[in-house]
């Protein structure tokens, strides 16, 4: 049994975090923090988490963790996270951070997007924590930048394929979209209720953040520079993420290999899910699952692939996936606590 | 033609006040307000309002409107409403005000609804805009109270049976459910699409203030004190409001007698439609007009009647129902620029 | 460990059974069968259900079920259920019906509202498997008539109630609401995307079948006939089911005492929550759960009692509440393979 | 005044042309069609359509609308339409079909995509009623193939930069999402409410019947072959769409460029938007209207371009534009009867 905390708790991915935390039969929860909820309890926050009224939000101490905690879960903003890291590092506490500050490795890939780093050095030893990817890295990390959403539903199909060499690392394009609980709890017009339901849009165009992270990653496996187009919309839905992928096969490749190559990649693998040709994801089918279900298309004349990926953005795309990190980092298998059947509704 | 002024232009009421105006044919629309969009383009504020770049929204100055308005809307707070109506009719500018400040006669009822009201004398004067029960005095009026969504739901199809002596005026109750553009544009948690979206609560239970809205009316038409149960819930969906109606019929009475009265009264009224036998209306049926439709189930053991009544809570629950008050006042045929016909979807 | 079967999985409440069964600690599930998907594995029927590649749907035979099976949930469609219930029953398979082909004790209400039954004799050996009322009986019995959504949302605040004799039993009413996934997965207009989206409707006014069932099982427990007024509507969201319930305490009783009675009946039950004086149940806080939520409004002047009462109608208010009833059955607690914890999206 | 007729007036399309017709100043609407409810009124086939009690759906028979209808829209399946337009034009009555059966030229790409086509010489002389681009046609044609909806929203942006020879025609790749009510109002298990509400798919990857009539009339311009990618996905909306688009700008082409292009084509169309630098349309901005906006980003870098474009399936990308069209047959401005304001919910 390991002891954990969470941090921002109060926020949509926190209480995921809590959840599975505590029906994962490994963990002991032992600290909640929210800056806005601090003194209040988990119960009180979200009505739905029964069982909780004893779960008090306290305010993020790291010398009150110091001893207690074996590893912090931070579902903080990006830069808030910087502040608390190398301080529960210090005192011995495995970081799984679901903020952007330990995703890069490159520290200027980081700061061109967001700000400037305050704890660069850590960098080099932060891990990517895209499981089935960096499990070998993960293993033996402190320090874990868990992906960001959209960056998941678009690595794991594209990765295999760009390591393996079988398609032309120019001319990427992503059209992903995501359900409004990425967006988290805080209060905006563009998530306001009226606004949203019955709509749909495209927004950030050409300068999403999520944009380097995903050419950070192919670039290190591609070894040459990749810049995909990326194109991020919003669905009137709650939860869950689906990226239509298009991109073109190398002049020998057939459907064939493309097949083998992911089921060499996944077939082991509890959270990904190579679909049959001809099939395709839809959100329903991985929303409340820690799942990456998806499938692709061949154009034998244009050489085109088109792939289509799902996730629950909450899960895979944030809190599930933080926690099948955890399970590496502590060595029990991937699936425990997070294995639970979905039904379809 | 006459001169039309919309304060409040920027929130989704004041909206449907622009587009109601805009296509009239009996009007011109002569200023707009807004105090958050002060200075603003209408088509900045609501990317969907093509044509609305020349519509510049001011700031609420009653002196600017003087002589250059014939009749003007307001949709504004309850109180800020208040700081204003006096000014208006002082320079002859008639007022639909669509806040609860001039919808009561009785000023303690309004105070312990609201909060002091600062121009007491003014609610002997002005007329509870509710059409087709009060279109004789609208007529004369210089200053109309537009009805509360939820009463307007609930009064059209109880004041008949009130007025006839058909039913018991005590144990009446509202079950009332509303769409969410009802809560406004401005931001809060309830309003928030992940908070609502795949929800459904009740809220204000015991206190809601369209209570004694409701509740005033029907004891003016009932003659003696009626204190009716209300109580409203929030539906995930954006416009539409539907009440379910809970009453008793005198001893007396049957189902023909209850029918004959509805259409005695209603038959004439483009905006009212008493539904068949065994037909209740959904939101969907009245979605995007000015209409209320209802339909009752009488059963003759107990004589307990339940009635369901449905408009839509941006128009003939607000902003359509004060233009057909303009349309009164000014000698408009009521269905002046709102009898436009709508498609199912 | 105990042997399952499924039948009618291919329903959604049938999925919800199969994904249930599948993560109870202490089941196998050893057959489940569809009419319509007969040979089919179930994750071709629901794409979401990894995992059920090898769980193939086959027709309902009660001979290739002897001696595999301890028990065997029927997600029938009412009439149906009873074709299969003797022949089960005889090969010593226990029943939990999820149809309402068990629920009645008295055959004549269950012929007027449905049509003539086969098996009358059986009803006087079926338990209403309302959990927390009929726990004792459960134990017991061979044969469980698995209650209605319905009837659970507005039963379980109800009961306690009038069994201690503090409510007028004479006007009763309850405004009930229901997600979609209630009317199953067969296709119709009423059910069809575009109808339901974006609008809300009362239906079944005075006629609906779940209001015989609310009045037999309120009627056993005040010893005198009750005949509540049930109004269901059909909410454009998927799952959840909340009930507004209107009565009347009798003259002694004070809000202390209805809050007291409460706690007495349900501070043990694992599932049912009495939420705090002003709080009230969102459906959100209870989807995906098995619990029964409520809260109660008392208005010391005219002594009426306004109940909000909330349910995850595939779960509490079916599956779930079916899962428990096999638990008490099986002599494993209440909560086993029902206890997940919910976040809130 | 004309006279007008519509078959297929029970679907949403149909019902949208009967809105619109009866709304419209200049027509009157003589005969409505429907095979499967003959002999109904309109009113009850949409409860919505209050004032159509009187207007019933009959049979489609050439001869009796002989002399009668001076024009027919055809809301009917193709090859449906087929069975019917060389009667009516024999008829003198002018068509304008909107399914698929007369918007090709090539007969072969018709019938590639469909069917056998039985009126083959018909194509040389229908015109594709895409208003902006084929207006002058129009003008002097009897028979119009009014546009799908997915081309509708693609070839508006595109084929100014086809046409002035601005972009590549190779490469072009088209991410298209629309609402649920472009499938109709037919039953089948993919427009079930439970299924599609909060989750969201592509469909028909590869081989949907949109992209020939695309190519067919992207090709004609460019006077090359043009082979788009093109997938559409299903939104948990009703209704409207909205298509991304990648492609590229030839070598010498820069934003400015593009942009005095765009403003050169459609400055002076009422139902075209070009939005302003940065600017992207919602579908609730075109929701309700018969407008295609659009905004597009162009990556100096790269030299890409996307676009965004959004509509309203039901109007501009059906009846809408069904009746822009007639507008232009029968020498209207086009705004006639469609320049209705549209408030933003």
């Amino acid at each position: 049994m390991i002891n954990v905390g969470i941090a921002g708790a109060s926020g949509y991915t926190g209480a995921e975090l809590v959840k599975l935390i505590w029906n994962h039969p490994q963990t002991n929860l032992k600290a909640i923090t929210s800056n806005s909820y601090n003194g209040q309890s988990l119960a009180r926050v979200f009505p739905s988490m029964n069982g909780f009224e004893n779960l008090i939000c306290q305010d993020l101490d790291v010398k009150k963790l110091a001893g207690k905690i074996d590893v912090m879960f931070l579902a903080l903003p990006h830069k808030v996270s910087m502040e608390y890291v190398p301080g529960l590092l210090n005192e011995n506490i495995k970081v799984i951070d679901l903020s952007a500050d330990y995703r890069f490795s490159n520290a200027k890939a980081y700061e061109s997007a967001y700000q400037a780093h305050t704890s660069k050095q850590l960098l080099k030893e932060s891990v990517y924590g895209l499981c089935e990817i960096y499990r070998a890295q993960i293993k033996s990390s402190p320090l874990i930048g868990n992906p960001g959403c959209y960056p998941t539903s678009i690595l794991l199909p594209l990765l295999p394929l760009i390591k393996e060499n079988l398609i032309l690392t120019t001319g990427i394009i992503s059209d992903s979209k995501s359900g409004v609980s990425g967006a988290g709890r805080s209060l905006s017009l563009a998530t306001h209720f009226s606004e949203v339901n019955e709509s749909f849009s495209a927004y950030k165009i050409g300068n999403h953040r999520h944009t380097p992270e995903i050419n950070e990653i192919l670039s290190l496996h591609a070894q040459v520079n990749v810049n995909i187009t990326f194109t991020p919309h919003l669905l009137p839905l709650t939860r869950g993420m689906l990226s239509t992928i298009y991109l073109q096969a190398k002049d020998h490749i057939n459907e064939q290999k493309i097949r083998e190559t992911y089921h060499n990649f996944y077939d082991k693998e509890p959270f990904v899910r190579v679909l049959d040709k001809s099939q395709f994801p839809a959100i329903s089918h991985v929303r409340g699952t820690n799942r990456c279900d998806f499938g692709f298309y061949f154009d034998e004349n244009t050489r085109q692939i088109i792939i289509v990926s799902a996730i629950d953005n909450l899960l895979k795309g944030a809190a599930g996936q933080a926690v099948q990190n955890m399970n590496i980092l502590f060595g029990f298998p991937d699936e425990t606590g997070l294995n639970a059947v979905q039904a379809p509704l």
